[in-house]
C-alpha cells in the first residue's frame, strides 16, 4: 500500500520491470529474460484485484517477445522505454478522460467523489479527479463532497488535499453520511474511479456499491472514470478475487487502537457494483453506457 | 456527548431534574417550581433529535403538576421518585424488548448491528443489544458483525466491548463494508436502536438509512428495537430537526488530525429511514409492523 490507485499500480509494475531490466543490463540474454519473467510473476502476485497491474506486466512481456532476438542491451532498453510509454500514456489518457467528462459538471453542482482517483492514484492527473480538474480549469464553478473512505481515509487525506491544492471547494463527510446527503437531494452527480471494469460489474474501493445503490434509488447520476487499462470486460465477477486486507487497518488509526483488545475485524478492500447502477463510464475515447462498452468488448 | 443513547438521554434528563429538586429542597415552593421549569427548559435545549429527552422531561413536569398542592419537600421527593421510576422502567422495558425479539435470532445466524444500542445507551440492558443478550442467554449461538459507526466509533468502541464482555462472538467492519457483506448474503438479520420513531420514518444514527436500503435490496430483515419512550408517531419527518454536530468529530480521531488543515467537514448526526424499509419494531409490548404501530398511535 505504499503505492495505490489502479492506474498507478500499473505504472509502478512497469517501472518495476524497467528496474529489473536496468539492473540486469549487462547479463547474458537468457538470464535477463528469465529475471524479467520472474519479476513479472512476483509483481503479479502483489495485488489480486486491480487489473492494471496485469495489463502493464503483460504489455511489457509482449514488448520483450517482440525484441527477443536483439541483444541484452536492446531488450533492456525496450523494457525501460515501454515503461516510460505506459506512464506517459496514462497521463495523456487521464487528460482525455477529463476532457470527455468535464461537460457533465454544471455551474453550481455539488459532486460527490469517493476514495482517491486523482493525481496520487495515476501518473499525475487523475481519472475521477481529472474530470473535476478539467471542469474547474475550464471555469465551471462547483463544490465537491469527499467521503473519507475508511479504513485508510484516502478521501479525507488524499482527495481533500488534491482538491484543496487546486482551489476547488471540498467538504469531507463520513462514508455513512452519504445516504442522508444523497436522499436530501444535496448531490447532483457522483463520480468515482475503478480498479477493474468487468462485463457485468465495476470493482472499486469498498463502499462504492453502496454509493451506486443510493444514487440509483435517488436518481443521482453515477459515473465511473477509468482508462481502458482498467477494462477486463471479457471476465465476470465470479472470475475475480476481492482482496482482503489486514484487520489492523480497521482496528487501528495509525498508532491509535480504536476497538477493545482481542476483537477481530473483517476488511475486504473492494466491492462489486453491478452495471445497472452505472449511468456512464468515462474513458479515453468518450463516455460509454455499460451496454455500449459490452458491445465493444471484442476490440478492447 | 458525555451521555449518549436515546433511552439513557431520557433517564439522564430525569435525574437532572431530580438533582435540581434535591438541591432546591428547602426553597419556597414557588421558587422550587420555577427552578424546575427552568431546568426543564435548559435540558430540552441540549439535544434536538432523540425524543426520549422531551418525553422524560414532560413526564416529570406532569408529576409536578399532580403534586403541586403539596409542600416543597413533597414535590422534591415526587420528582426524585419519578426519575428513579423512569430509570427502573427503562431497564424492565429493555428486558421485555429482549424477550420479544430473541426468538427472531436462530442458531448459526450472523446478525449485523450498528452504533450502540446496548447497556451503555440505556439504563443498563440495551434495546438492540438487549435482544442479542437475551438470545445468547437463552442458548442461541450466533455471531455479530458490528459496524464501527463513524465518526465517534460507538460500534467499534462500545458495542464490541459489550458483546465481548458477554462472550458473544463479534467482528468489526468499517461502515462502508456493509454493502459488500450484505450483498454477499453474509447477514441473516439487521437490528438497530432508534432515537425517534415517527409516523413515517425512524430517526437513528447517521448511516442507518443506508443499511436499511441495503437490507431491503438484498431481502435481509431489518428490525428496530426501541422502547415506546422513543415513539413520537403523531409527528412526521418534516417536524423534526436532525442535529448537526461539530466538524472536528470527523476531522480528528481523538488527538489525530486526519485531513489537511483548512478543509471543512459536514457532520449530520442522524438520518431518516422511511418505514417501508423496516420489517418490524421490537418494543416492550411485542413486535409491530410499522403499519400496526401507526394504527395504535392514538393510545400511545
Amino acid at each position: 500500500m505504499r503505492i495505490r490507485g489502479a492506474p498507478l499500480i500499473g505504472v509502478a509494475a512497469a517501472y518495476g520491470l524497467a528496474l529489473t531490466a536496468h539492473n540486469a543490463k549487462a547479463k547474458e540474454k537468457k538470464e535477463l529474460i528469465q529475471q524479467l519473467s520472474e519479476s513479472a510473476r512476483n509483481l503479479a502476485l502483489t495485488r489480486p484485484t486491480a487489473v492494471n497491474l496485469f495489463w502493464a506486466v503483460e504489455r511489457i512481456m509482449k514488448k520483450i517477445e517482440e525484441v527477443k532476438h536483439g541483444s541484452s542491451a536492446k531488450i533492456s532498453n525496450a523494457v525501460v522505454e515501454e515503461a516510460k510509454r505506459i506512464a506517459d500514456e496514462d497521463f495523456e489518457v487521464n487528460r482525455r478522460i477529463g476532457m470527455h467528462g468535464s461537460p457533465l459538471i454544471k455551474n453550481g453542482d455539488t459532486v460527490l467523489t469517493y476514495c482517491n482517483a486523482g493525481g496520487l492514484a495515476t501518473s499525475g492527473y487523475g481519472t475521477a479527479l481529472g474530470v473535476l480538474r478539467t471542469a474547474w480549469t475550464e471555469g465551471t464553478k462547483f463544490k465537491v463532497i469527499a467521503a473519507e473512505t475508511r479504513p485508510l481515509l484516502q478521501g479525507a487525506r488524499l482527495t481533500a488535499y488534491e482538491l484543496q491544492q487546486e482551489g476547488i471547494p471540498v467538504t469531507i463527510i463520513t462514508d455513512n453520511a452519504a445516504g442522508y446527503i444523497i436522499s436530501k437531494g444535496m448531490i447532483d452527480m457522483i463520480i468515482v474511479g475503478a480498479d477493474r471494469i468487468l462485463k457485468d460489474a465495476v470493482i472499486n474501493k469498498i463502499g462504492t456499491y453502496t454509493l451506486a445503490l443510493l444514487a440509483s434509488t435517488h436518481n443521482t447520476p453515477f459515473y465511473v472514470a477509468a482508462p481502458s487499462s482498467t477494462f477486463d470486460i471479457k471476465r465476470r465477477v465470479n472470475d475475480v478475487e476481492v482482496e482482503e486486507r489486514a484487520q489492523t487497518e480497521v482496528l487501528r488509526f495509525q498508532q491509535l487502537q480504536i476497538a477493545p483488545e482481542g476483537v477481530n475485524a473483517y476488511n475486504p478492500a473492494f466491492d462489486i457494483t453491478p452495471m445497472q447502477y452505472i449511468k456512464g463510464i468515462i474513458w479515453e475515447k468518450g463516455i460509454s453506457s455499460p451496454r455500449d462498452l459490452q458491445k465493444r468488448s471484442d476490440f478492447l
